[in-house]
């Protein structure tokens, strides 16, 4: 997850991060649509050869990225978030703005770990990164590794 | 909005507040179940002889408020939360837990004015609550006032 | 429910069915907008002194019936009309398109009952005609009629 | 699409509709849950090495099909159908009951192509048929040469 509009440096570490999704043979959800950190992510994992599916907001494709291989047509314009929070295992929120700090929340709501990746600390979610629930990464392979080990977890747990 | 439990405390501002709404003749739209801040401020306003529109996430009415004029059954689950922010003119969040905080920030992401009642500051908000998108009141009454206020900006500017 | 374009004799006989509706003390549920079934239906109860909610399928109130009292706004398309049917003690089907069979259909997919009204028989539906789940009007008062049929045997099992 | 029980014979057929479905190179899109038409058609595509994504109404993928590669989990009840259409580039319906129906209803009603699948003709719906928006298929492998079909149409006018 991340906001539809990115700066160069949050889009670069968005395609690096959608490259190490890929490598490390996971699928990568988001929302589908052609900028942002939604379109970065999705360009670095189909470079690298993995599977991108986007839940768009829209009622047709016409803003899809051209670099999905599932496009899911909600037509619930940001009703979708929910779905995108719900399909996903494991929750890394690249910085974006009130839409992202929603899907966060969700997230949380939903009980899915959530990692940060490029956040600064958000002191109301404390309670829950002291509880392991919201984690902070500074970097695309930290966060990669985070969701290993939330896998792993969910795995032995589950 | 607010949380689905309420401490005694929270519960009767919540209903105090409700009153307060169907005293200045507006309509009260929340999520309608029978419990937490829902349950109270719908008494409230019922009780002060006001309109009641409860917006469910279940698939039926089982779990409704007592006291909705109109129970509107969306069968979506926290989906819903979307459409009770769309269809408020103005949002008073009472103290909750995540799904609240996700209301809220829904909420000032629709372009709604945010009354957060008997809530602290939420640093991550700061900017809106500056530019006047977020509100915060210390009482039921101080939080009418506030509505009135947006209603009135409203009015002028559209 | 009913077209959103309506012939003058389809908008007539829902002008007419909404003030019947209101005269019986009931709540007109619709989907809200500025045209067609929905229009004239609102119309019809607003004048006879009722209460209309219309369920939006838009983002905002810019189509939205000016006879409403309380406005719904899912953003959702046509999504919302599982809510408008969901929502509904019995739905009454006025002439429509595909839209409208589809609500019909959905109504009885969820234990609706359902009045046909102005419509000839629908030879894949006879099934639940002959079982009184779906039922055919042939005029706005014997559409009324129905209903209290309806919320009287529904009272009565409930 | 098509109903979640199944007979035997019809169960059958949506097996091999999966399997020609993968076959041909497309991603097969249903309902996802483990019953029915949903859990015989992603049978038969995953044994043929095709890609299966399932669209859950519930809130969680305990009721998912063990075929699928990508569950989309929507928590949206019945209310995902229109998603589902939606996102399908075609829709074949195969036998099943009111939610079947609705969802062919939905399909015509967004332009989509619909093929019928061992349906019996539906006299309300002829004047699509003539115009050829709906096609009757009397087995899985005509089924699959109607979409052919359509999806060049759909090239070369787009």
């Amino acid at each position: 997850m991340g906001g539809s509009t990115a700066s160069e440096e949050v889009a670069s570490m968005a395609e690096e991060l959608g490259a190490l999704i890929a490598q490390r043979g996971w699928v990568l959800l988001n929302g589908g649509r052609n900028r942002g950190v939604m379109a970065a992510s999705a360009r670095g994992a189909k470079r690298a050869g993995g599977a991108v599916i986007g839940i768009l907001p829209d009622r047709d494709t016409g803003q899809a990225s051209p670099d999905l291989d599932v496009a899911v047509v909600t037509g619930m314009g940001d009703g979708r978030n929910l779905i995108n929070v719900l399909s996903s295992d494991v929750v890394i929120a690249c910085p974006g703005a009130l839409g992202t700090m929603c899907e966060v929340v969700l997230a949380l709501n939903c009980g899915k770990r959530v990692i940060l990746l490029g956040w600064e600390g958000w002191p109301q979610l404390e309670p829950y990164r002291r509880r392991g629930a919201l984690v902070l990464a500074g970097s695309p392979s930290q966060a990669v590794d985070h969701v290993s080990t939330a896998l792993a977890e969910h795995k032995a747990s589950g």
